[in-house]
């Protein structure tokens, strides 16, 4: 569990350092991705840092990034995680910052003795009131 | 594999039957929930069917469901899976019914023998085009 939480939070603080290669090496050569951003997803390479870093490009700085409520279930070489994280930036340009919460999933796998994220599902939901927006106002 | 299949399969077809109860008999008692509507959400009650049940109030009918895509991962008594769901349905009063596509994630335990699910998170992404609207219309 511990091994799984440090790969968690190595991510996290590798992103916020702005190192797109450094959060990949936790990747498995192959994830299943459903991002905050369309399309629905699927598998994806998991160690291209060039949309990663595209994505980091959009920002004056690399995001600040929070994971709370971190629940962790694991039995073998197979684990998933629930979290509800926050990550908080300033869009090129612009002036002011924004901090987003969303839900997080990560499925894993022990790959030679290392886990590795093999899925990755980030989301927010989505207002019932005839409205269709993303609730990104949300705070846990 | 094939009894998580199962456990998955049941779980759409008891839905599209309207049978909110059956749906949930293979919820663990907790399940920590991330799903299309906000909150952002948490634990809650795996086994309560009022919530369920109003929602499917909301329908003329039980929603048609679809699972794709699925893949399972699973080691000892642990197992994610990931799939492209539909599910098509008609709002109570309206004439119109629509399909929605999206992404879930549900996390099972084994427990007493069987498998349950212990996490559901179901989602589609929005829009980066500073309009925040949720993306309902994406195909698989």
């Amino acid at each position: 569990m511990q091994e799984i939480r440090d790969v968690i939070l190595a991510r996290a603080e590798r992103l916020q350092a702005g190192d797109a290669a450094g959060t990949q090496q936790h990747n498995a050569p192959e994830v299943v991705e459903y991002t905050l951003a369309p399309p629905l997803g699927g598998p994806a390479d998991g160690r291209d840092p060039k949309p990663l870093e595209a994505w980091l490009a959009g920002f004056e700085a690399p995001p600040r990034r929070e994971v709370t409520h971190l629940e962790i279930t694991a039995d073998g070489d197979v684990a998933f995680a629930t979290s509800i994280d926050s990550m908080s930036a300033t869009p090129k340009g612009s002036s002011e910052s924004f901090t987003l919460w969303y839900r997080v999933t990560l499925g894993l796998r022990r790959i030679d003795g290392r886990w590795l994220v093999t899925h990755r599902h980030e989301s927010v939901p989505f207002l019932m009131d005839g409205s269709f927006r993303a609730a990104i106002d949300l705070e846990p």
